[in-house]
């Protein structure tokens, strides 16, 4: 039993070009236009796979898939999201959403009887780009955030989520979370560069990286760049440069575990002949294990309680951001691997270093994910791709994982 | 014979009251209202001190003594600027120009015969802060800038240096250089942190840092912060931040010569979670010896080389500004250690950290500068601050060196 490739390949391509700009740039924010023009395609994929459709307060839309027989059964569900970023690939989400479509259309070609309802859904505003926090559909889902809070996020155009979702004909009328889950399972795009580089075709996820993201401002002393001697020089921007390099050592200390970003630097006043008297910057870390994530955020405030002494700066951080690590479903995960094996494609266990709707899911259903590789790990970019091949690769393995889970 | 200190303190206050604006800010851009009121306070204080006032072309503002008996001897020229920063304190280069005016004064009432003419100098635009390049009168004074290209200069502002000179009545009429001076002095604040922090009243300025600057660009890879392997990362603001720390580790093993600072920083995107594609940042470094800033700059290029095999960017420098180290005359410095010697004053040789006037007049003329502390090292800000009796012992001090090189 096979997906339809062609059907499938030509959906992600129909998908994808909804959003287009003058420009040529993809773009569906949640709740825009734009969006809306792709959820209404989705609901029309859906409802022609013979799905029952159904959109919940917070605009996750849900195609059902349940008889008689097993509707007393705990759902399993599959799905992704379909907003993108500004200037989106194709791939991200999508590919999830629509292959649970594919793999639904194909079970009723093969007039599959399922022992549980399966139900494919596409998740509200993962992205977070117009309104925050991102995840927010499958986080109201889960319960961890409240209906009324996530509808009322103003966007950065000043709109609020509840008034758009309501004007796109998106704000649906059952809670979130009416369906509790047996599982869930995000097929998506690795979006990073392991899998391409190793020549691997699937990625059973095993665990999900917790993020640490804190805000660090160091405050030194304006002194002029020539006559300030330098054992006399409160340098802001060289203790924020020390803390980027240290980090970057902890990273290399950890085996490949910890990962580390310094994405953002500002520095007062900025002018080429004076020292700087601020530093702003941000501190990314991320790790799969939640005992070693603590460590790393103990070693930087270690070191930056050491450099208040050595360097004689003053040094406040902010948390921005702190999600605990996920270990998705080991059962899912030998499944999928058992599944790949059979096809004859190459597999490896994964950590997810991206923040996925399956994090959020995990907290209510045993969850997992599967990745197929991004080429050069290359993603929320127009150059985001993944070769048809392991579309379709990944499409069949997630088909043979829904069978063994719900064939008799 | 003394200086008259409450003459000379007044006639700072004075100044210093010029071109304060509403919010209590004090600006005199080069050839603008307010410098305008402060030139024409400076040619009062020159002519009622008796001194014949010549405007050169540049708008450079001598006031000449020279008797018949004198007149074919070169002038012993003295002096510095009037201009200011944005939001400046009152000494900077006013203490200079006004010491001179008061000397004048000083030797006249002591009826004093000159061996040689003495001529009170103040330049124009030392500050380039309206227009490009700072020291622009003693620059093109000693003929190392054409005047018409100094007279072309765009101001920030829009303007033509040449229609603002004029606009202000200083455009002259005597081509610059007109004076070959026997030799230049320049009194001025130390405007860095060494001699307050030392306690020494009297600098012996035997040289002045080469200064060089050069922007860095690095282009690295944007990347998922998340799902990108540290070993994979191409993250162009960890290498800029490398190149700070090195820096500083370069100035530590220089026994304190060689200064460098990274006054500026631009990350792109600048995102929290998406590794720097590009950094670009300034790197200023001085030294008062012109083979050891060469080595400091050939490190500091070797050391990008090597950044470009270890991290896989890409480096592209740009040379800002390359001034090489000026030595001053050590006639004059002895002269001067001999004077504070006499006063009872505590003194030391010192470096020029900042740029000045005298750097470009010793092209031309055996020159050297007299420094008196400054609080705290703050210049350039209206915190800029000397002790009354540092002034007056610097201005007692020049007056000495003067009638040692003057008086028969």
């Amino acid at each position: 039993m096979d997906i339809n490739k062609e059907r499938l390949l030509d959906s992600i391509f129909m998908l994808g070009k909804i959003g287009i700009d003058a420009s040529g740039e993809r773009t569906r924010l949640a709740a825009s236009d734009a969006e809306k023009e792709g959820r209404d395609f989705v609901v029309k994929q859906m409802r022609e796979a013979g799905l029952d459709v159904v959109v919940d307060r917070i605009g996750n839309i849900f195609g059902i898939w349940q008889t008689e027989e097993n509707r007393k059964e705990a759902p399993l569900m599959i799905g992704s999201h379909i907003d993108t970023v500004i200037n989106a690939g194709q791939y991200d989400g999508c590919y999830g959403v629509l292959t649970g479509i594919e793999i639904v259309r194909t079970l009723k070609e093969q007039k599959a009887a399922l022992k549980r309802p399966l139900v494919v859904g596409a998740f509200t505003n993962e992205e977070g780009v117009r309104y925050q926090p991102d995840m927010m559909g499958s986080l109201v889902y889960a319960g961890d955030l409240s209906l009324d809070e996530a509808l009322d996020s103003v966007g950065t155009d000043g709109t609020i989520l509840r008034d758009e979702l309501t004007r796109i004909g998106y704000g649906g009328t059952v809670d979130p979370g009416f369906i509790k889950p047996y599982a869930f399972i995000e097929l998506h795009i690795e979006q990073g560069p392991i899998m391409d580089a190793k020549g691997i075709s699937i990625g059973a996820v095993e665990n999900l990286q917790g993020i640490s993201w804190q805000r660090i401002s160091i405050e030194g002393a304006a002194n002029h760049a020539g006559t300030t001697p330098t054992d006399m020089r409160i340098d802001a921007g060289l203790a924020a440069s020390k803390v980027n390099v240290f980090m970057r050592e902890r990273c290399l200390a950890s085996s490949g575990k910890t990962v580390c970003t310094v994405g953002t630097m500002a520095l007062e006043p900025n002018a080429v002949n004076v020292i700087p008297s601020k530093a702003v910057f941000t501190v990314d870390v991320r790790n799969p294990n939640e005992e070693k994530l603590k460590e790393e955020e103990m070693a930087l405030a270690a070191y930056l309680k050491k450099l208040e002494e050595t360097d004689h700066v003053k040094i406040h951080t902010e948390r921005l951001v702190r999600f605990e690590p996920v270990e998705f479903d080991n059962g899912i995960c030998k499944i999928t691997e058992k599944m790949a094996e059979k096809r004859g494609l190459s597999h490896c266990r994964m950590t997810s270093g991206a923040g996925q709707d399956a994090q959020m899911m995990a907290r209510i259903c045993p969850t997992a994910m599967i990745f197929v590789p991004s080429v050069k790990g290359i993603s929320h970019n127009p150059k985001e791709y993944t070769r048809d091949e392991d579309l379709v690769g990944g499409a069949n393995v997630f088909l043979d994982i829904v069978a063994e889970l719900l064939l008799a």
